[in-house]
């Protein structure tokens, strides 16, 4: 399977500044809607086309994996977690579940590594991880198998005629390769990245920071290949959201990005294709302080900061109505000639 | 027609504890929400329920009036532009149109003070308003009837089921009596509160200043009564506003606030209706300076922060699905006993 991806193009030029010129032309002052106005150009470009056709089917991907990591005691909850809340998002119980249906989103949940088995474990790779302290998280055939899957899984959709995408994540334990891969990829030291994750004490916290520690050590080892990474260092759900989000960009299908896990991946991902980024918004800030490394790598304005901090894809589940909005405004508003609403004075 | 508004309750306190304590058996990790968790928890205590419901009928209810002080050239836009939009909001070509149909509320329009004929004009007090920075907006007899009209279209909407309301502003030139009351109820100088409004050059800007200037020194010979205030330096859109605000918290009916002019009227409705500012939140974050000093002395925080400027209830429209999402999960969310997942160690 191969992990080279084609070239990325470019989100349109062309449509994004007829967009803004559209703007200047629906009834209201220009500019007066903020980032609202950017949001709709932007989505204008990536579909090539102004106004912009609102989304008939936006698609929230959960990608689901435990991680060896988490019996060094990283987290608050304990690994069984991770096929339970698999079954949550299959009944549609969990947070992300009612986040995607308030937002006019669906939710697909797939099963790269969990440790356990689950209804939703057609694509599994593995049973969690390797313990990326002191060993490699997969193989180099699983790794390549992860991200052919994530890229396989963002052609179906889009294929299925998803207009919109997010990537979810779900792994007891997952922001510590988190965590390792953002210090790998921007520089920064382990004591940067370390964050609270689903809600961790002292002790926890000081456990997680030796964990990620000596992961990085090994992670900075693999040197610059972002294969090599996340073979190292992620883990099949991390590294089929890489395959994911890449390929997204391939497919020319905007993306809204979430929080501290999904941007880790997204950061690889922009490694395996580069210029990928240009297909992505940032939902929401994170309260991870890791988050705040790779909106900055990227150049990435979250739409709303809430404080979130629950991955899933909340974060950006919350966001996309914003985004709907931004793209209705431009595809529904009427004009000043439209409306006979006169201009300002000198327009 | 009376302007003495009864003793306004509090928000359910034992509502909102039930909520906070459902919070912590929900499927995520508590205070993983961020803010989600305390929004939903307000609109529970809103409704005296747990979980709270969601809701069935919001309604954005946009004031218009034109004021005397835009012949003093304090806008970018003629006064003309006023009944012209109230002709746009009327056949949904207008922003808060857009907005609203995307975030599933319904739009009235309310002309109070437009300087034409609309179709809307039922409730209207008079045509425009007096040039504030040398002349009362209103007669006191015209003052009183504007908030009792504010009040009855709130009793209105509340008895034909609306549950969450929001007031919108249209009006060229309302930016600078919104200045002027937020100036004088917050003891702001001049150029604390003088903004770009719809978007105005340097040499408006200058003309805006002065004319805030000068309606500030009469505003403040009305001392601290408000039916005082809201009659020398606000308008009868503004006035309604005021008391529409008020009379929501009455009815203990949630409210989003918009931008820099609801807020004036929010700032005035609070001293109408002491305690009324418990049933509203902070849609956005206006770009308008003088926005900035309501939120700080109501104590609110706002949903969304996102460069907008346009009024119309255009920010509030837009936090409208954060809220509904914030009450979708602790309406729709499994907790850890029904969906069979482990809670954190040591819960």
């Amino acid at each position: 399977m191969s992990t080279e991806f084609p070239r990325v193009d470019t989100p349109s030029r062309a449509a994004e500044d007829a967009a803004l010129r559209r703007h200047a032309r629906l009834t209201k002052p220009l500019g007066s809607l903020g980032r609202l106005e950017a949001l709709g150009a932007w989505v204008a470009a990536c579909q090539d086309r102004c106004p912009p056709t609102p989304f008939a089917r936006a698609r929230v991907v959960v990608f689901a994996g435990d991680h060896g990591i988490a019996a060094s005691g990283v987290s608050a909850y304990p690994s069984e977690v991770t096929g339970q809340m698999v079954a949550n998002f299959v009944a549609g119980g969990a947070a992300i579940n009612v986040l995607a249906a308030a937002a006019g989103a669906t939710v697909r949940v797939v099963d790269m590594a969990v440790n356990a088995d689950t209804p939703v474990g057609d694509h599994k790779i593995r049973r969690s991880c390797g313990s990326i302290d002191r060993e490699d998280a997969l193989t180099d055939e699983e790794t390549r198998a992860a991200i052919a899957t994530g890229r396989a899984i963002a052609d179906e959709e889009v294929d299925g005629g998803a207009d919109l995408l997010i990537a979810g994540d779900m792994g007891i334990g997952n922001t510590t390769p988190a965590a390792v891969l953002i210090a790998a990829l921007t520089g920064a030291e382990p004591v940067a990245v370390v964050g609270r994750g689903t809600g961790i004490d002292d002790q926890t916290w000081m456990r997680k920071a030796v964990a990620i520690r000596d992961a990085l050590r090994r992670a900075r080892a693999a040197g610059g290949d972002p294969v090599a990474l996340l073979r190292t260092s992620a883990g099949a759900d991390l590294a089929a959201m890489a395959g994911f989000l890449a390929q997204a960009a391939v497919r020319k299908t905007p993306v809204i990005l979430d929080g501290v896990v999904v941007s880790a991946a997204a950061l690889v991902a922009e490694d395996l294709a580069p210029g990928a980024s240009k297909w992505w918004v940032a939902g929401h800030r994170s309260v991870e302080p890791a988050h705040a490394l790779v909106l900055e790598q990227l150049e990435l304005e979250p739409i709303v900061d809430l404080g979130m901090r629950l991955g899933e894809g909340s974060g950006a589940a919350v966001a996309l109505p914003v985004l709907t909005a931004a793209v209705r405004v431009l595809a529904e508003m009427a004009t000043f000639d439209e409306a006979g609403v006169s201009t300002a004075a000198g327009d």
